[in-house]
């Protein structure tokens, strides 16, 4: 084992768009486990967009990550030291436990992996928290139901490509947006998406939209917002929910986009807009995890993975979300399995 | 009987806020029910902000009004010769007949109203469609409960002044917003809001809110949109509810006013936006009309009535909606009880 803990702290506050020395690198002794923790090695580390909220000097649904401190972020490691009962020495395990080769935990939080199961990695896509978001994003908020025409924007990335394929299997028509040729072709073909475009090459995506969905749309599950989303709303149905899980091209806007105003339409169509947080639904975490496992195995979910290696290359890892760079979950390989 | 019909006819189509010369008067002879049909002159007509959707040439959940039609809207009136045996001359009835002096009626969407119960008048409001919107709008999309706190914009309208009532009613905390010193003082004064402010002369109605919303907001009862909704969206607490009724500010706007995107706070809070349309709520009227005329016998609902007299004035009537003259509900007095 190694004698140093690499970690990865937010240095400096973006304003807008974050850059790689709004980052750095410490390295620190790997600590010690006291009565009743464990030391976790990191595998794979998981950025996600949610991160660039923490990195505001704000408190949203949750605390921002302190100037000087560990980028906060889920990791599936594995534990190499334990004074912990429940969590012996090799044990696979996933949990929040920030951008650094070594955390200690006390096991709160922290959940124990079945590597015999699935790759571990899964722990951080369709059978983690992207898995979970999607699942009650789609169904609970968005209610989708069978023959209904569902939207996803965002629809190649980690819970955008679980969303629109849940809502096939519910035996929804699923149309997805995303930002380049090979993801659309890889909505369309693996996954099984009923229709996609690429809205970085499309001049008019509302035009698009509306070609797309003849039958307007019943469910918009939103991961990216602004314009994409203002066409979408002029196709809601009567009674249309939109599950609002991101917004992705508004995170880095220095002050908030103006964007034509949306409520009047929602009492024509008596539509439902709701925001989530997948963090609500932990009492249910475990009815959708059997669902997704079940859907996992049945070969009924297909998943891809973006992997950079290196703990050191998390910070482009993270910046390159906002690019779009990624098909799938966007991971980093701290260490080997 | 008069042998005369006065009809006032949609004669354009408005750009922008309507204009007296949107509208004209025609007088046709007065029509004879056939079998099972019945005549009604028309006593009281209700002048309402949704009519001004009405007059575009664009189907929104209803049809629009034709060029050279009588415009919509509810009217309380007398049976004077009927052929319908469920309808005989005498009958007061309340139905969506127009603008008109007279006006036929199968009984379709007719109800009758008996006059010893309370005045006429309030088949028209507070018994009527503005009590049911207010009355499903808050409790059932806004699903307002003891203790939260509750805004009401158009608080001294004649929805938004039932809300605010209803809400006192259920336990919660009622801040209302309103257009003129004299309606912010009914608000505070007969109808028991805990706080009420003026926005036209409030510099800063997003301090105020702050302000006279220390708690933050449970539930937003929104008939105005624009820049106060934005004040409003930006106090919501944890899983809000917005009942979205209407968006005055905004009937009148020629193209899509801006304002600043909403959506990324609803993730924040875990809000959730719900336009509505009363009509939806047919199957419940009886429980809710019931509701609103046990509190109204009670005592516990207030209500005032801006009364104009002479169909002639209807047009200008309604056009006061948009200037915010009434306080309360807007009725045009057709004839004598």
């Amino acid at each position: 084992m190694a004698r140093v803990n690499r970690q990865i702290l937010l240095r400096a506050r973006p304003r807008g768009l974050p850059k790689l020395s709004d980052f750095e690198m410490r390295e620190s002794p790997v600590p010690v486990p006291d009565d009743r923790e464990f030391l976790v090695q990191a595998i794979y580390l998981s950025v996600d967009p949610y991160m660039r909220g923490r990195m505001n000097d704000r408190v949203s649904y949750a605390p921002p990550v302190a100037l000087g401190a560990v980028m906060v972020g889920g990791v599936v490691g594995r534990i190499t030291r334990s004074n912990h009962p429940d969590f012996p020495d090799g044990t696979i395990v996933e949990g929040r436990l920030g951008w650094q080769d070594y955390a200690l935990s006390d096991g709160k939080g922290v959940r124990r992996i079945d590597p015999t199961l699935a790759p571990i990695s899964t722990a951080l896509g369709v059978l983690g928290m992207p898995g979970l978001t999607a699942y009650f994003g789609l169904l609970d908020v968005g209610q989708a139901v069978a023959g209904e025409t569902v939207v996803v924007s965002g629809a190649a990335g980690a819970v955008g490509s679980l969303a629109g394929q849940i809502a096939r299997i519910k035996g929804c028509r699923v149309v997805g947006v995303a930002g380049s040729d090979a993801k659309v072709e890889w909505l369309l073909g693996e996954l099984g998406f009923d229709a996609a475009f690429n809205y970085k090459t499309e001049p008019d995506p509302a035009a698009r939209f509306r070609a797309l969905c003849p039958q307007g749309v019943d469910v918009y599950f939103d991961n990216v917002g602004g314009v994409l989303t203002d066409a979408v709303f002029s196709l809601l149905n009567v009674h249309a929910r939109v599950s609002v899980c991101g917004q992705i091209s508004q995170y880095n806007a220095e002050r908030p986009e103006l964007g034509p105003r949306l409520l009047w339409g929602l009492i024509e169509t008596r539509s439902k807009v709701q925001g989530f947080l997948v963090s609500d639904y932990a009492p249910r975490f475990k009815e959708a995890g059997a669902a997704l496992a079940a859907w996992l195995k049945a070969g009924r979910i297909q998943y891809r993975e973006t992997i950079v290696a290196g703990l050191e290359n998390a910070p482009k890892a993270f910046l390159d979300l906002f690019h779009g760079t990624n098909v799938g979950k966007q991971l980093v390989k701290v260490s080997e399995e």
